[in-house]
């Protein structure tokens, strides 16, 4: 399969782009190919990255919003979860692909429930994806082990779905729900297999006041005292950090997902300390989080947020520049999930967007990068491919409306369930 | 003029809504009307109101971000804005209306340069608005008197276009731009002459501290003590206030016009004091600023910012739940402005939009208001009337293109005198 994309704006000048199979295979030619797509007054992108989601979470995308962190899981979000069906997470994940798709972003590092039906889910949409099932033994070692076991069951079978865009991986989710024991485990079985570890860390001041309590020492250091800490492991939030932790994180090649927008709306108490990370060398890229806590997929919306953060945290209009903003949603989140994607360039993986720059927001045009950070939204996309394949074009994904009617009948039936 | 929706949810329920010239006449009825649009799949609500723009400045949209205050001032855009001729200013407030109407504005609030063009254009939109010629005086009381009696001038202008959509206004910039005899002189015109007064106040800490030099005591203390606050001053940004100017402003019945998205990203320092505002019964309403400093005008993302911001900032989640951020962006907008709007009622002016349900990031509808303050953007807007006329309708604005053609061309122009 081919495609070629004419007259497009890349590095502020209109070029051809050639995709053969699931490359970027020539910029600037004018070949014929199988597929054309006419390129003019939309810009060429990579495709948005986004580094921690709770995809089938779209479900309770406002059923409870404006509580304290606590009763909002206890009284309205665990019971809730208890309710949702293999389907529910099926259909879930559907609709965040597409609103994932429909803003721009061609690939998701994803940790939730009933992994075998989000891979299906993933690979139906066509997106690019890291998945996770979510792991919380509760801190008991004994139901550590029978999760692990079924597991590594449900990560072999997205393996035997052999699709190149779908990765398992292992999702313990946090210190204060998964044992020592497991942890250990999980990290022994991610060395073995290659299987990137997603995980929770340093969200909150409770969370890191609850581990010196309960371990002794700091989340970082307990990690790096049993020896869980190393490149495949991507840690979402990482606010409450000290100095030193940053330094053992970078050290060990830790990879940082930033959730600017969860961070905010749940009151974490303050900013991640950015500069310190990019200082230390750390990978950071940008997560939504699920839509129960943002709520959104919309990465455009998290780069404004990410860059305004961090200048009103620090009192300095010039901290994480529009371009870095724009590098933590792309480049640096597909190096996080280790995929040959997130830049323009011959090679790369056809993971890609076209934006349309007539948009009233992109009026006038002094600085693309600048007005996609600081204006736009994921309403300016137009197009977009991942793998190769055309999953949007002006505007319409083929299978919209099955899906939102899906998610709908099902939502009606668990809302119905969860109040019965 | 009539206008009946058919089958549009209100209140959780399809109702039909008819428009009587420029008043929401019924809700309920199935009559005739001239003309009729089809309500099904979209939600009624009140047009947006946004009560602090600086409408042209759409030209110098990513212009230049990430800088500081007083540098990115002085370098960039002091220079350009020196520049701009009345063309400009008419096709960047065209540009600006174009923007606003698509993100759901029907109403703003605008202090600029060329009073005239700025009605021009504003007139032409079909939106509501409340427009002053930006003074600056640079505390020289004589070139007080010359500006003043051109502004009268430009007052009497817009009075006879004979507008009912367009109230002229009073801008006095700031504290530290205008002269005290002038800011007195100002505050009797608008007495005399029932005129709003649209002003910068407390803004940042630098503008306190000067101000407790200037004048040995802090700007809302001086302005009470020169007479300047009543119940026709509306106040922007209003951060670095305390308790007792809190109490003061209260008292004088001064409406504020917060700005969150402009605060956080030109690192002011801290987030308004909005609960002890709202405790002392102040009118708090929301604003996006102009697109240097935002750099868009969609209100649904300022909704979003504001209550993310005093979540974050106070370390509570509950804090300005979703339907109080909704609040701020209609009715108390309308309010501030003196209009008869911001709520969907029989006898209010007939400023509505129409929200499509059908998008992907209102799945599912748990709660609209929720909905569209957490997860929507601007582009869930379908259809907008204002006046009872309609400015959008499915998506097409009629003269965008031309709009966007002018604007164009106009920056080219600037940006090449600007560098020339």
């Amino acid at each position: 399969m081919s495609i070629l994309i004419t007259n497009v704006l890349h590095q502020g000048k209109p070029v051809n782009v050639y995709l053969e199979d699931n490359f970027i295979s020539d910029i600037g030619p004018s070949v014929e190919a199988e597929q054309t797509i006419d390129g003019t007054n939309l810009a060429l992108l990579p495709g948005l990255v986004n580094t921690h989601t709770h995809a089938a979470m779209t479900f309770f995308r406002s059923y409870a919003d404006d509580m304290e962190l606590h009763e909002w899981l206890r009284d309205k979000i665990w019971p809730i979860e208890a309710k949702l069906t293999p389907d529910d997470i099926y259909w879930g994940t559907r609709l965040a692909c597409l609103e994932m798709i429909r803003s721009g972003t061609t690939c998701f590092n994803d940790m939730y429930f009933h992994l075998d039906m989000q891979a299906k889910a993933t690979q139906e949409s066509g997106m690019r994806a890291v998945l996770s099932e979510g792991f919380i033994d509760l801190m008991k070692p004994e139901t550590g082990e029978e999760l692990l076991t079924k597991t590594m069951k449900l990560v072999e079978e997205v393996r035997n779905m052999n699709c190149d865009r779908i990765k398992p991986a292992l999702g313990p989710h946090a210190l204060y729900t998964v044992s020592r024991q497991s942890l250990e485990s999980i990290k022994q079985i991610s060395d073995e297999e290659d299987l990137l570890i997603h995980f929770h860390l340093s969200e909150t001041k409770d969370e890191v006041e609850n581990c010196v309590k309960e371990y002794g020492k700091s989340p970082v250091r307990f990690l790096e005292e049993i020896g869980f800490l190393g490149p495949r492991l991507l840690a979402a939030h990482s606010v409450w950090l000290d100095e030193k932790e940053i330094s053992i994180l970078a050290g060990a090649g830790v990879k940082i997902s930033h959730n600017p927008v969860s961070n905010m709306k749940l009151a974490v108490g303050k900013a991640i300390h950015y500069s310190e990370m990019r200082k230390a060398g750390l990978n950071v890229s940008l997560g939504t989080d699920g839509c129960a806590s943002n709520n959104n997929l919309d990465m455009f919306e998290s780069m404004k947020f990410a860059t305004l953060l961090q200048k009103f945290s620090l009192n300095d209009p010039t901290v994480m520049p529009a371009n870095e903003a724009f590098q933590l949603a792309t480049v640096n989140g597909a190096q996080a999930l280790g995929f040959n994607a997130g830049v323009i360039e011959v090679g790369k993986l056809a993971d890609l967007i076209l934006v349309n720059t007539r948009m009233p927001f992109f009026q006038p045009s002094h600085d693309l990068i600048s007005n996609l950070v600081y204006s736009a939204n994921g309403s300016c996309v137009d197009t977009v491919i991942c793998d190769g394949k055309v999953l949007m074009e002006a505007g319409i994904v083929k299978d919209q409306d099955e899906i939102i009617e899906g998610a709908r009948k099902a939502t009606e039936r668990l809302i119905q369930d969860g109040e019965g």
